[in-house]
């Protein structure tokens, strides 16, 4: 048995959620978790997905999650893999789960040819920043992230552009 | 004639490659830009894009560009847009060309219902943060970026994983 990395499908979008909430709760954020199996599915597993998922199971119980999808690095001209979450269930810590899932995340990124494989991590989990570290990982500190919320966004969406100071020819 | 913001073309990969670079110099990293206008075309102009740009003319001069992608929040379960670029160059600046180029990406995400708008700024960037914080942006400290590069990423994949220690049933 031991530890398997498989692609999610359709029918694991239960358990995904389990994941999402659980990584949300271990990163002291419950309550922010708003996603549906619904949304998870059309997003996931369309003919068109805008994130891919895998998932390790140990001794055939489902033990952690990766996800991710494809982002843009203008200065390389090429696409990247971002990894939005990596997280293995608490009682199934120690069995390098993560590493394995991690390996198999790198193993698709050669396979397509990405050059960088990006993550964020709370500044306070010091044993994943470790883990990360030992992996050869960089960090990038002297970038902050910046974010616009729904609110703002329609407030700038509807605010005064410089098209009221256009001038006709 | 004044300013006007769309969305770029094939024909422009020559324009968006020089601001590319332009923006990479402001960056202090000009020797970073390996991008080439072929990958660009590829990526961004075939029948799934990758990217997308917006790129802003004044008085019929491209003055600016804006170039973004989707992303994906696992606890929203939506996807949001990712702003990989946005440039002017020095001497279109203080004409609200920026604003202008950012309104768009807005009305974009309200209109494709994305309710993040993210992207990131380097430290010392002084006015640059004063602007996106005058338009009610947060600022994620707590997170930082981890990234894996391909040395680090061949490494990875082709080293141990847990596979080695699967045990037969």
């Amino acid at each position: 048995m031991g530890t398997e990395i498989r692609s999610a499908t359709a029918a694991d979008v239960t358990q995904i959620l389990a994941f999402i909430r659980a990584l949300a709760a271990y990163e002291r954020a419950p309550e922010a978790v708003v996603a549906t199996e619904d949304g998870l599915l059309r997003d996931g597993f369309g003919p068109n997905p805008i994130y891919f998922c895998l998932i390790a199971d140990h001794d055939g119980q489902p033990a952690g999650f990766a996800l991710y999808f494809y982002n843009y690095s203008t200065w390389l001209g090429q696409p990247g893999i971002y990894l939005e979450d990596l997280f293995v269930l608490p009682e199934f810590r120690g069995l390098g789960i993560g590493k394995a899932l991690l390996k198999r995340v790198a193993e698709i990124a050669v396979e397509k040819g990405c050059q960088r494989l990006q993550w964020e991590v709370l500044d306070w989990n010091t044993p994943a920043i470790d883990f990360y570290r030992a992996m050869g990982a960089e960090f990038l500190d002297e970038w902050r992230n910046v974010r616009l919320n729904g609110d703002a966004i329609r407030r700038i969406a509807d605010g005064p552009g410089n098209r009221q100071m256009e001038t006709q020819p």
